[in-house]
């Protein structure tokens, strides 16, 4: 499976780079530039960001989620502040420790049902201001889409950050993913983020198309001037920039985040189409690019000897399939026709 | 100066990437990879490292020269343990506090007249082992060459192994720059590190002329096991991992690191050769691709009008000049010029 | 009710300290002493921990409970590791974030009915050993009673620190209260600590009649290397120890800190068979020395007016009584007939 | 020498507990009090505190120096933030770390002749202000007396402060022996704090003649709001603080902490008087309660047969008396009799 050319449905940072993405890298490779940001390529991408984020945003390119997240998080908390999430939030389960390690960041979890939070939810952590005792909740992270593969509306995104607000919180929103969530609700980003009251976004680039970027967007004026020391003492700030900036522009200066979400989102939904009237299998329609099925072991089993993809859940056998930009017609049919002969 | 394309002599991180690396990218884009080093690319890399380094050594790509320095000093010390280093080390100036900020690093600094450490030295701050009121030391932190432009021989560190050694203390070499004290000393990699005993290099790529990958390479087996547990809480494990091992592979598979060296050593011998007598200039033979002259500010300012360059002490009016891997010789000639100008 | 001297139901730091207590301070105070612990009474409060915890057990006097959780922790811990505990543990909600923040310690939570875990319970959170995407689960803590009022039998924890060693963990016991759970049990504090496994113990003795100090008692010898300097390097290490090990002595080199542990005990027995047959309260047997009733708000409020205690959940009215080892009879039975006027 | 008692040079944290202060902590020992400073005791501190420091002043009482230290050198910065203090400072030698390991602070260090700094040395390092590359100097710390038995005049702290405020800084005063200072200039404490700019001091308690407490004593007010949450998140709040408060009452709401700066000082003058003249001694006159005299080897190894003192600088032979509350006129004479004797 590994020696030649294969595509899976493990995870869509399995996927390589969209070739807009390196023609783009080459594009800006003449000569010198200044290092660290002060480039002209990081220029363009602070006008192409405003025309997504509104005229106040300004992004903070930098390597990876878990740095665009912890980045995030810190510029916004003092040292005794806290941060309320999903007890499944990717800076909870899969980033090593890094929110705590890193930044000396609690994370106030809370369990959910489909990894979403909501007002009830938060008012059951968001408690205890001027307390020392409690590490002060300062912030809500909420993802889009989640780490279970649903989404918010624009509507629940405004009453969470409403509340956060009233409690002089912030909320910070892990957008790994966000291009999906855009596409999948048929919106500009701006209508679930700026437009709502999201004060950092998280800015999910590799996912979508990219090789190795993400960005912090920072919504909030006042934010701004702390994440530029943070990006650097928390081992964030790259030297060729310009590398980074290219990418972004090319995904985001044209419509290239949306054709690649858009893709992976309906080869999930292809994929949902072509098994969920199986026999053996339990699977709900995709929100956006990832299907969370329950299956036989012994199918799943049988399945990974030619695909690979993730078990999501032993107890329950639930299985993750994930599609990416690269995803094709073909990939998800010949899929389909595995499961059926596993089945 | 920023509209066109143009090259000065500010730093070796304002170059862009050479083609063999965009190359080599786009050479592993095809279909999926495993994620997070899983790769085969990265695979590939495990032996070129040990070519390079010896059969024990293990390289763990990160995104930056800061995170190279701090996944590996904090993979090799407890949580109450110190790292001594020179006053002028990258570790202790120019980190944004990484060090300390993000593994509770205590740096016990020395003063020195060119950025070099030698048992002498260390013995100053190596001192009150097992004594709780002396954060620790731990690990003695080289650069190779120095961020003073100034090259250790194999002795030299050879000497400095076998001290911190016989403390129970271990050797860091920062080697950002490597390729350039390789080929200042006609040496392959392992004369001044493996074979002398260094416990862990920084192996720098960037500014060698890659675009944005370093690696931590372990030479000392025992700290195998902490350092992929450490990167990835420090926030430097790529996802798409591929990308960063294919830029190292383009560079360390054949002598591309060794010719990008070469070519920027000889560019600042050019340089020097061109100025080191013209009136109104200091200027010591450079050791590998800095030089740090002292100019009279006028000729700095008029200078600077058409070349990059930083002014390393304003009050001796020392610069610093710094070659890199696409400095030609008329980037060379046409700087002389202006300097004889200028004068 | 703060202008004269009273006693309430809040908690047992609310007491002063025993007399016992201050006559040993007062004892230990002519002369001089080494500092910080090589001084003649921790010599002496060394052989008075083995009598109760073994030959191999160690004490380091700290400050306060926070600090012996985090040292105890810190200890066990390298920087990529993680703490299994219940979510209602004072080191996740009422230690403002310390083990977060001082020591970047992950903690994996549970959420339990009463405190308590269990093997089946501590599965849920102690896997992903060996991928470095999660904080590597290196501890299970526990708390002796728990912050619910529960108790631990030895079976139980036997169990836990079995399960807890063969997945290559330690066991944290928090004893802040272990006096009570002793005298509650009936049992020396070695039947539940070092006879079952317990690796590490946090000694409570504030609570338990001392003035300010607790200690860091370690049973696993292999960690006793390592306590010295995260005790300094947490800020845990006190000047003039001798005053805190005499506080230790004075406890429990007699009997002190059992009688004191049984009176609590029998104190908040004597406020439950007092209360559990009244309208309108529902309690459970106390284990120890708190109870957790349910009362009508009114009531609450109106007795709030003349004794201290701390509503403990506002949606179902829960609040904690807690006895101290200075409660007496006349303090309970002038409770007892509070509560029945108030209701 | 450690059978019986015993009163040796060593240090002032030797010594014991001024009778006064166990008085008060026993005179504060009835009934409850509420915990973690809402108490009365602690209420009536702060008038005291405002008489020494003016009515801005707010007292936090922790448990040690160190903790005093970090915690105000915490409240003062953000993640990103630096302390500019002398290389023998005892937060850069003397506390395991703790600054940079508890709140990730990274210091920039300033060799001195005599522990002293001044505004020409402080701006060696008070550089490179919105530079991300160099973690941002934000506090000046200084410590009076010094570590090496200095004093700082009222005007030479003002200038200090003067100079810290024009960039943007606060100043710390680390008063470990802060009494001492003030018996030495024969002025009030704010005369050379509060009066002077310095924003947060670190009040000596300890050494003074306390049993366990020091106090964070916050000048400015801006830093009010920080500090109550530091000082819990890095474990320096007592429960029963009434009893730190105590401790401070005795030594400061009278003028104990002023007869035993003066006793402590005065000793060392004494000793002064007596072996100033002595042959084979090189020593300066003490400006405090320590001399740091130069004496062969030989005499030192004779002389601590028995008195404890430290030897300072094996180099040089330098070694350190130090006297304290406790010492005595016999203790010296005795003292300089053995001098004169081993000599």
């Amino acid at each position: 499976m590994t020696s030649k050319v294969w595509r899976g449905f493990a995870s869509d940072n399995y996927a390589g780079v969209h070739p807009e993405v390196l023609a783009r890298i080459a594009s800006v490779n003449d000569g010198h530039q200044v290092a660290y940001g002060d480039d002209q390529i990081t220029a363009e991408l602070q006008e192409v960001i405003k025309q997504h984020f509104g005229k106040h945003a300004v992004a903070f390119p930098v390597f990876n989620g878990t740095g665009a997240n912890v980045v995030s998080l810190q510029a916004m908390c003092r040292s005794w502040e806290a941060v309320v999430c999903a007890a499944s939030a990717h800076i909870n389960v899969d980033e090593g420790g890094a929110p705590e390690k890193v930044a000396g960041l609690k994370l106030h979890t809370i369990a959910t049902e489909d990894g979403k939070l909501n007002p009830e939810l938060i008012e059951t952590q968001a408690f205890g201001f001027g307390n020392e005792h409690r590490a002060q909740p300062k912030v809500v992270s909420i993802t889009q889409t989640t780490e279970l593969g649903t989404l918010y509306t624009p509507e629940e995104i405004s009453a969470i950050a409403d509340q956060a607000h009233a409690n002089g919180m912030l909320l910070h929103l892990d957008g790994a993913r966000i291009s999906n969530a855009a596409a999948a609700l048929g919106l500009p980003m701006r209508a679930f983020t700026t437009d709502v009251g999201v004060d950092v976004v998280s800015l999910g680039a590799t996912k979508a198309g990219a090789m190795v970027t993400e960005a912090v967007v920072i919504l909030n004026p006042e934010l701004v001037d702390s994440i530029k020391f943070v990006r650097k003492s928390a081992m964030q700030l790259g030297s060729k920039m310009r590398f980074l900036s290219a990418q972004l522009l090319a995904l985001f200066e044209g419509d290239l985040w949306l054709r690649n979400a858009n893709n992976s989102n309906q080869m999930a939904q292809r994929l949902y189409e072509g098994v969920k009237d199986l026999p053996g299998i339990q699977v709900n329609e995709p929100q956006a690019n990832a299907l969370f099925p329950i299956l036989d072991p012994n199918v799943t089993e049988e399945l990974q000897k030619s695909f690979r993809f993730y078990v999501w859940d032993h107890l329950t056998g639930q299985v993750r399939w994930m599609c990416s930009w690269d995803t094709t017609t073909e990939d998800v049919d010949s899929f389909i026709t595995a499961i059926k002969k596993a089945i």
